[in-house]
Formats: C-alpha cells, sequence, structure tokens
C-alpha cells in the first residue's frame, strides 16, 4: 500500500466516527470519551504524522495562543505541548504563577480568562496533589465557558489535560497508538495481555496518574490488563472501578495481583514503573495543606523505607524471559530509573532498557501528534473533511525547492 | 447595523483622522498625542477586534520579534502584550536581565540594540520606581532610533510603554475603550461623573500609574473627574497638571476630593483602587540607591500603619448605593483586593465585585487591541487603507472549512 | 550597482560553491568546514540581510521548532538566534534542565530525542568548562543522529554551536564578515595585520573561545594574525595548531607575541579582549568535577591577584595611535570592560569604544544572519537556487500596503 493509499485508509476510517462529543469541548479523562473519539483520535493522530511526514503543512491556525501551565518542571511533556501547538499554528505562552496565587477559587476563574482573550488551548499538567489537579482543570474549564457565554472571550480556549492526579491521557494514548502500530492494528490488541507493574524506585512520590491511565484506556481494547503492585501500593478506586467496567464491556479483563511473576508471566506487553502509594499521596495533600513540613519529613522516610522493601521489584532479565516467548514489548513512559545508570538499583535492568531503547522513543514520538490530534478535534467539526483540505492544498512545511 | 456595516463605519471615521504623528513613533504617556490619534487607537482596537471576532487574520508581519521587558512579575499584562504581537504576526522573544545590568547609561543603549537587530516592537514594564520607569523608556527609545539612524538597525522598534512610575497607558485606553463600549459611544462620556478613588488595601507600595493614567486620560472626554483619597496619597503634581489642563481644553473638570462619599455621589462610574503615597515612593526609591534595606523595612511598616488608618475607604455597597441611581459602573484594572475573599479587608465589597464580574473582564480585554492598534498606527502610514486590506483578502485566523 | 544587481552578484557567488558538505549537517567548529563552505555562509548571510531589508520575506518553514540550549546566561547570543530562527519561520522553545540532569550520557542522548520529535535546529551554548562543551554538542549531534536513522525523527535537527569550550564559530563568523564589508570583500584581507591581544579585566574566567575562534578563522583570509597575551595565558594548543596550518594555507602568517604594543604595531585591526589561562579553566573543571567550592574560590582569588599584575594590558589611546594610521578597526565581541564605565579599569580606554560605537554594534548585527545562513544551507542543497525563489516570490515581510 502506498503513503497516499494508507492515507486515503486512515481519512476514510476517521470519517465514520462521530466526534461531535469533542468538537468545542475539553479533554480531561480518556474515560469521559467513547470509542469513537478514542478511535478518532488514533487516526487523526496518524493522519497529522503522515501529511507532516510528506513536508505538508498542518497549520490551521494563522494566528492563536496556546496557554501553558505546568506546576510541576517537564521537559518532555513541555515539547510535546509545544510542537503540537507549533504544527498547527498556535504560538505557546507559559503562564508561570506561583502556586499560591492560583490555588483560590475567585483567582482561577480571574486567571483563566485574562489568559484567554486570544487563547485557543489551554494545557496543564498539575499531578502533585490527590484530589487537586483534575479539580483544578475543571474550574479553569468552567471559568473560560462562562468566559466565553457571557462574550468575554471570543473564543472557547480547549483544555488539555497534560496529567493530573488521576489519568495521563496524553501519554496513555501515545503507548497506545505505539501498540496499535507494533501490533499492526487496534484490531490485535484483543486477548494481549498486558502486565503494568509497580517497580521498585529509589525516589518516593512518583505520581499515579501513568498506572490509572494505563488500566483505565488499555481495558478498552479487549486486552487481558494485569495490575501487580506490591500491598500498600493500591491505585485510586474509583480508576478500578473504570477497569473493571472497561474490561467487561470490551470483552477483555483486568485483574491484580500482588507477584510481579505472575503479571510477566507470557505477557505480550509489560509497562514496570514506579508509583506512590495511594493513601500516602493523599496523607502528604493532607500535610501540605496544613504546612505541616516536619510531618512531610517524616512521611518520606516512610515512603522510602517502605519503597526499600520491594526492592526485589524490577524487570530484569529473568522477569523477561518468562514473557510471551522472552519477548514482551516493554514499555515507559520515560525516565526510567535504570539499574546501574541513572540509580543503583532501580525499575529496570540496563540490558532490558537498552534493547528497547528506540521502541521507547518511538514510544514517546506520538505524543505530540496525540496532543494535536486532540486540538484539531475540538476545532473542526468534520475532521476529516477538514484534513482532506489540508492534503488537497499542498502547502509545505519545509520551502520545496523548485529544481532548475 | 449589521457587522460589516458597523466596520464600514469604524474604518470611514479612522480614515478621517490625521495618525501621521503615531507613525513610526513611540506609544509612552497618553497625553504625548492628540485627540486624532487617541481616537485612532480606539478605531483601530475595535476594527481589529471585529476581524478577529470574523475569522478574520490581522497578521501583518510574516515574520519579526516583539522584544518584552518585564521589571515586576505581570501574568495580566504579559498575556495582552503576547495576544497583541501573535496577533499581528510577531513571536515574544523576553528579555530577563537582572536588573543592575541594565540599570546604566551605556549599558541601556548597547542592549537596546542588541535586541533590536530583527525587532519591530519592544515593550516595556517598569513601574517599580518614581523617576525611573519612563526615563528608561525613553533612553531605549533613543538607543533605537540611533541605532535606526546609523544603519546597524534596519527597522525602528516601537517601544510601547506596558506601564511606567507615570503613566499605564495602555490599561487607560483599555479602560476608556470599555466605558466608550457601556455608554454607546465617546460622546456620551460628555458630562459624566468618574470617581477615581483611593481605596484601602492591606499591601503598601501599589503603583500610581493607573490613577495618574485614568486622571490623565478621562479629564480629555468631556468627563467631570473627581480624584479622591486621605491626606497623603497625593499622586505626582505634573500629572496633576495635564488633568487640570486636559478637563479645560474638553470643557469637563478635575476636583480632589478627601472624601471617598463625596467623589461618589452620583458619579456615573467609580474606580476605587490602592496606591502608595508618592512621596513615600519617592523615598523608596532613594532607599533603594542607597541599598538601605533597613530604611525600606522601616518605610514599610510605616506604610502598612498609614493605609490602616484609612480603613474605611472601601467600595462598599453604601457608598454604591449613592452613585447615580446606585447603579454607577464599577472598574478596576485587576486584582482587586476583595474583603472575604482575597483578603480580610481590602478595596471592595465581595458583592459590588461580584456583581460586576463579567463587566470587568470585559473591560480588561480589551487591552490586547488597544497594544496592537499601537503597534498597528506605527507602522502604517495609512491604517484605514491597511485594515480595509485585511478585510478584503480574507485570509482565515482558523482554517474555513470547506463544506462537503 | 543598485541592490538587486547586488543581489544576483552574491546570489551568482553562493552557486558557484560547492555547499553539499553543510547539507543536513551540523555547525560546531569553522575548521571543520572548507574554504567553499565558510565562503557560502557569508554570501548566504549577505543575502538573506538584503531580502529582510527588501521587505521580502525569508520564511521558509510553515511551523518547526528550533530548541536552544543555554547553559550561561546571555541575552545577546539568544536574540541572536532567536532572531535567526523567526526569521525562517521556526518557534524557539527553550530547553531548561538543570546541568546535572543533562550531563550523563544516557540522559544526553534521551533528552535530545524527546526535544526533537519536531525540532528542525538545535542550538547549544555551553562555554564554562574546558574539555566538555563541544564534547556535549557531539553527543547531542550523535544521538539525533541515531534516533534519525532510527525512524524516530522525521527530520535531522540541525546542531548550531553558539558558543563551546573551543569555538565561538557564530561570533568569529560575524566579525570577519564585519570585516569583509568594512574592507570592500574578503580578497581585500590578504596581508591585512589583526592583533588578536588579550587585555586586562577585573574579572576572572572569561572563556577562550573568542580568541581561539578568531585565530582558527582569521587566518584562513591571509592575513598576519598575532595574537598577544602576558606569559599564562595560552589558549589550547590544538587551536595554534590549527591557526599555523591555516596560516600556511592560507598565505598569512600566525604568530605570538607577549607584547600588546608589538601586536598593536601597524595592525590594521585590534581585538583587545580578556580571558582566563587555560591551565587555570582546566584546573576549575576538575574542581567543579569535585565539587571543591573551597578551591574554587582560591582559584578565583588567584586568577584575580594574576590578572591584576596586567593592568597595562589596556587599548588605550597611545596604543591605538601606534596601528595603521592610527586607525586600526577595533573589534569586541561586547560587552566589553570599559575604563570608567563599566569597571575602574578594563580592557579599553572609553574614547577609544566610543569612537567605534557605531560599527561595534554594526559587527554584533551580522550574527542572526550567520546562524541564519547556517540553519539554511543545512536544509536546502542548492541555497542559491532556493534563495532565488524567496526573491522571486517577493512575499512581504511587513504587508505592503496597495496604494488607494
Amino acid at each position: 500500500m502506498t503513503d497516499t493509499e494508507q492515507l486515503k485508509r486512515h481519512l476514510a476510517r476517521l470519517a465514520a466516527y462521530d466526534t461531535n462529543g469533542m468538537y468545542h469541548n475539553d479533554f480531561l479523562l480518556t474515560w469521559d470519551h467513547d470509542e469513537a473519539q478514542i478511535g478518532a483520535i488514533f487516526e487523526t493522530a496518524r493522519i497529522l504524522r503522515s501529511l507532516r511526514k510528506a513536508n505538508l503543512s498542518c497549520r490551521v491556525f494563522d494566528s492563536g495562543l496556546a496557554v501553558s501551565l505546568f506546576r510541576d518542571n517537564s521537559t518532555r511533556t513541555r515539547f510535546s505541548f509545544s510542537s503540537a501547538a507549533n504544527l498547527l499554528g498556535l504560538a505557546v505562552q507559559d503562564l508561570d504563577e506561583g502556586k499560591s496565587q492560583l490555588a483560590h477559587g475567585e483567582t482561577v476563574r480571574e486567571t483563566a480568562n485574562m489568559v484567554s482573550f486570544m487563547a485557543d488551548v489551554i494545557g496543564i499538567r498539575d499531578d502533585m496533589y490527590i484530589g487537586k489537579g483534575n479539580a483544578y482543570m475543571r474550574e479553569v474549564a468552567a471559568a473560560v465557558q462562562q468566559g466565553y457565554e457571557a462574550g468575554i472571550l471570543e473564543q472557547r480556549p480547549t483544555l488539555v489535560n497534560l496529567q493530573c492526579d488521576i489519568d495521563h491521557p496524553t501519554q496513555s494514548m501515545a503507548d497506545a497508538l505505539h501498540l496499535i502500530e507494533e501490533f499492526g492494528g487496534v484490531e490485535n490488541l484483543r486477548g494481549k495481555k498486558i502486565a503494568m507493574s509497580w517497580a521498585y524506585s529509589p525516589s518516593y512520590g512518583k505520581p499515579l496518574s501513568v498506572p490509572q491511565g494505563i488500566v483505565g484506556l488499555m481495558t478498552r481494547f479487549g486486552m487481558d490488563v494485569v495490575l501487580s503492585h506490591p500491598e500498600g501500593y493500591s491505585i485510586m478506586p474509583e480508576v478500578e472501578e473504570v477497569a473493571i467496567h472497561n474490561a467487561k464491556a470490551s470483552g477483555g479483563s483486568f485483574t491484580r495481583t500482588d507477584s510481579m511473576r505472575e503479571a510477566f508471566e507470557n505477557a505480550d506487553i509489560v509497562y514496570p514503573k514506579s508509583w506512590a502509594p495511594f493513601g500516602a499521596m493523599e496523607r502528604r495533600t493532607e500535610l501540605y495543606a496544613q504546612n505541616d513540613m516536619e510531618g512531610i519529613r517524616t512521611l518520606e522516610k516512610e515512603l522510602l523505607a517502605q519503597n526499600a522493601r520491594h526492592r526485589g521489584w524490577e524487570c530484569d532479565e529473568s522477569l523477561m524471559r518468562i514473557t510471551r516467548n522472552g519477548k514482551a514489548l516493554y514499555l515507559h513512559c520515560l525516565p526510567a530509573d535504570i539499574t546501574g545508570v541513572s540509580c543503583r538499583q532501580g525499575e529496570v535492568e540496563a540490558s532490558v532498557f537498552d534493547r528497547y531503547r528506540d521502541q521507547l522513543y518511538r514510544e514517546a514520538s506520538y505524543k505530540p501528534y496525540i496532543i494535536a490530534a486532540i486540538i484539531f478535534l475540538s476545532k473542526f467539526a468534520d475532521p476529516a473533511a477538514t484534513l482532506s483540505q489540508l492534503l488537497d492544498r499542498r502547502a509545505a512545511r519545509l520551502l520545496e525547492p523548485i529544481s532548475r
């Protein structure tokens, strides 16, 4: 199949999806969106990537701002968001306010409007405190919606969740698109076993949004999703409910185990990654609210000690050997804690990580396109038609030399 | 009247103004510019807003930098400047030098040229020290003028005052455009009473540029401008001179009172806002120059104590009741110190602020267009003709889908 | 000769150069590139400047990122890079990672790929530690090359050295283009004497990359290059080797002296500038590696004391008088340490600096065009043809008003 034929096939598939629910809408949790919408994001991401690869401009905005609000440091997500915004023609403007300044209800409402007069997108990463990040995003979304309805804002900026306390949708969608490409189609994921496993790390307090995002999304494709972690490292119960519900609906399964070995056995895909215990994150949120720095230090020590009891949870060669034909696809959101490389002992053995390095980087490479697809679907009622327009106008991304 | 008819009417009005004085010129103080220029800014801002609302591109620069130099933190003004630059096609590049590094004459001259090789605009906010901010802007303007004349710079960047020690012209112009829209035309402002009043705030050292900008601009429209503040909170005498002069010329009036009640009585518009005493700001500037941190701490304590003696200066419901029909339009440059919301006791009662929230946000929404208008008028000799060109070329801001 | 004729002449010259070695390649050291490539950069820079001056758009990218990584503060180079990127249509995205995070091999490889999914250029300034900066750039270049070959990156970002421990190629190339313009052609540089001289500064630890870049480049044009410095201020021996080799090949000369007076005698061009002793910089690198802060403080004191023994090395009027007709062209990369202006005693007497101010600013003004030329040559196989295309398409940089 030629590239153009493949592109046309993706356009046809996209046209078949009902994306009305994404038009003029935000993207906060994957499970807020039905199968058609999830499918449309994958197709749109692939089409945008193909267009760019063919040196065709994907610029749909002549001007406009993409506001980025990162409450944590982030190189990867920052560049993914910048890349996506730039691909579509938006300029990124960072919002760097102190945390306290944004913490109150009325201030959120005001700031959200003040930065949005010419904003088409607002990307937020806020994953530090349980119960806060996603709630904050909904506050911002409500504020700009109200501003738009009151005629203050002449366009409604789309809110994109770049990681919250509950979900990390652009990560899990990029991971899923990687699987789709690696396995040759979403239909080939059916019946595959994926192990989302806790792994040991010498750092504490890693967000839960990655494992939660993975079990919340991967259960939709008929996969056998296994969540494994030591006792005490549970994820949010409401996300487990989502996973159970999804698995049932998709004809897959969702199971939990406290054995990494059991999870890896015959797994087609493994995703070993550290995270903090949910309960501990809740306690930390309260301690921060009370500004109890002594309590936080005590909690940190406890968490490190708790982690240290599970040093055996490492994705090493012996564990990889028991996966399907010893060749499960290894996933990670990066950066990983690599034993002997980035730390003394970590999530993964160096030789395992090295073997999958190119695939890991490719996994990450889908994120800008996922973000761009989400923005695109929120702006165009008939995305397949508009993407065809981009194909037909044949504007070059990098000037095409005229041969002499 | 249809949108297009309205747009044509604004274009006709703009064409009637002589804007030669703004072409290739800076914008530092509203009172440096005559009535035609002020009128042209309002018309240009409205036309740009209408074009954007109609999804028409206002991009006039294919490339070029807008240099932003903010010596204080600023979310609102930063986003207004970014939005304006982006609307016209410029990319913002922040200049983040330490204060000391920019403080000397030769360094200003050098840095101004070094950042301007491809700069079309330089926006500066420098409102911290009395006698410094505006002077600094003039130094930068002189430096780039000299660089342009010497053939070093191939274009002369326009300097835009985004707030100095004397004036806050993009704020006062946005406020005025809000009034024009609310009252249905600048001619309807004639005879209206506006109270620019000091109000209590638990923070000290708020800039004087807002009240100064307001009395310096609003006196030009035939309004009855009343400036009220407790004894000791005088604004700069030279700005009062400007206000007196303007009021006389426009057939309005400018009066001062030390009673907030008197100012609010039958007022059509009220602008209650805290600011620091001018004399104290002068002392602070000297203390900083001498690096006298002990003196600064003492001054801060004095100022807070002085403020605390005027806790009664709050824009509450009882004061609002004595305004014209109890319905004066409430203005603020935001963020406001709202009693019981952002502080224990502040500039305005929460119920008053809440009632005007949408209007306050709309007031702020004019600022990006005012900044864009100033830049536009400095770049085009016949702005009405060029804006007509933008209308006629019909380039879309967001790609217009072709219906299938 | 009209501007158009001149432009055509430059296009013809450019067309005659073989630039294949720059196509899809990085720019790390001027001596990695042959005479044709160096000549092509000058011609391309001049053509881009002429196009922009004629209000013609040089935009060749519709979208794409220019990643900037500055490990030191830098206003001048930052704005030059931003200007160049913007001129060609790229958006700048800063990479602000802690030094430690980027310091390790695997992390460099990963980060380089993570930021490059949509990057067309990566500009790096890393001049702090001897033996590190250039090596780091080569690591990044290797990483993105590998990512490109593995199909992870869909385009290969060009790496541009914005200053390393060895060379400062965009500075020396801008300096050289300034000389070419001032002397009316590169052929007129033949036989000219240029003094690259150490000068006293009250600060220590200034990078060696400027003098090294100058002797490494200027020796290619048949000039008599004299490097003068007090004993103990040697530059890297391998760069001296480059200079000796270049001088031989070009028919010029490269000599060293410990007398500033000897260097200035009958010089046509003088470049007096402070730098740190190479050996001391090597020691500092080791001390930082060992985190020996006490050792660093001791070294700093030593260096300041060592500098102070050479206070006489100032470019004053008496020294200028012994240059060719007392009128040598004075160069500096800026900012200079000016006696009585930016410090009590420094590199240059105020009256000398003042006399050359406009020329110094013009010297700096070439840097954005040099950077843009380097990027341009890495993206187009037939740069003269593509630049002709830009001339022919006649897209305006600033909208051309249609006369009514």
